[in-house]
């Protein structure tokens, strides 16, 4: 039966050289499309949501699986058995959670209507060895009020704006249009943890890592909540804070027009 | 100063052949001695509560430092500053938490007024890869009816009783007295994770895991709840159920006499 299939699938990227294929280094998207080949029988494109960094991690992230250079998959295999049998064939730190078929004309990328991300910053004294490349340690404890104005930067990057100031500049990744609509962006804290959440249309490149590098910058009052419009228009990349690092990074959702 | 400190500490055990030194492969408590000598200056002996099982985890774990056949430190270090001292020198899997100074005659593992641990079970359908080595993955779905069997079952273990049935045999851990007091004894589900807590004064080797082992059999419809009491009676480990693996246990909280 001809059929293109959705998997929804969760990795931790620590071991990984990002999801895209990519000469040196092993990536999320060849041990895919290796375990697809190696189940159905033939070379496979899988293709993903996103293109995440090095070292970030997914809980939900989204791909689909076509026959290398067609559309569909051919497959006598039912959708429902696919999870398990991926599984099989992937390495442990990738996990195929569901698998569902889809649209021929589906595309997993372009046809993203949000993702939401977290962004994991762990604030206790010492160092949590269960969190080693899990989340951002800041030892430095980051008090009530310090909090609250985080959570009021966070609000500013609500909207439809141009992030050309929270886009890294490497040349290979420029695109021309800057401008994204932010629906979510929201700093809690739950015990020593505090997560950044934030949900978009779509995302430039390093602009999670950077709002929560740019977040953590404020918790330090290094950066007040009301400089976040002027760094905006700015435009700015050296206005706004550091890149947070890639390990407290987790792509959660994605919802997909339909 | 002379004093001797007690540590709290967090390991993540999968790279460990337990806590205890021994001849072949790495240990917790080697890595703490050469973080403490290294601090310190002189050869220490770290003394801890408790021999955790290769690829056992510990969220609070207790452990005395005292210079190498002495029974205090000599340090000019203020206690309060042990903590980020020795993690400068123990890799990401181990962390120091806490350290204070307790009696020079304090034994971190003769005084222990009880321990508790808590084993995980991860019943989701599909493997979950940030719980690699962290839970016990059984897939196939344990329902309402067969939780509240395991909370029975669980219950059970609750009292002053003779735990044989639930001890591993090997030659080298055989203690001639096999009584503890249980005084806790709980499973609880939280979403696709099942916990299984139990606090006791003292614990036979691989008692928690065998004790885990009969729960995913009483879930499986193998062992009844109603069956528990008649297996303690007979201080037959082969009427319990498997070991389960020690990746899902964590020591969890250690309370002393004092």
């Amino acid at each position: 039966m001809a059929t293109k299939v959705l998997l929804t699938l969760s990795y931790c990227g620590t071991a990984y050289c990002g999801y895209q294929v990519q000469p040196n280094g092993v990536t999320v998207q060849q041990k895919l499309n290796e375990a697809a080949a190696a189940l159905f029988g033939y070379p496979c494109d899988v293709v993903g949501c996103s293109r995440t960094d090095s070292g970030v991690h997914a809980r939900s992230f989204c791909a689909t699986i076509a026959k290398k250079g067609e559309s569909v998959l051919e497959t006598g295999i039912d959708v429902s058995r696919i999870p398990r049998a991926m599984n099989a064939h992937l390495p442990f730190d990738i996990s195929v959670r569901t698998a569902r078929i889809v649209d021929v004309d589906f595309h997993a990328r372009y046809d993203v209507k949000y993702k939401e991300y977290e962004y994991l910053i762990y604030n206790g004294a010492e160092r949590d060895p269960f969190l080693t490349d899990r989340a951002w340690h800041i030892p430095v404890r980051i008090g009530e009020d310090a909090l609250e104005e985080m959570q009021r930067a966070a609000a500013h990057f609500v909207g439809t704006k141009d992030f050309s100031a929270f886009r890294a500049t490497a040349a290979d990744t420029a695109e021309d249009d800057a401008v994204r609509t932010v629906s979510r962006a929201e700093v809690v804290r739950n015990g020593d943890m505090i997560s950044f959440r934030v949900r978009a249309d779509g995302f430039l490149y390093h602009m999670v890592r950077i709002m929560a590098g740019t977040l953590s910058a404020v918790a330090a009052g290094r950066i007040k909540a009301a400089d976040i419009p002027a760094i905006l228009a700015s435009k700015n990349r050296r206005l706004a804070g550091p890149t947070a690092p890639a390990y407290g990074l987790y792509l959660d959702q994605v919802s997909y027009h339909e």
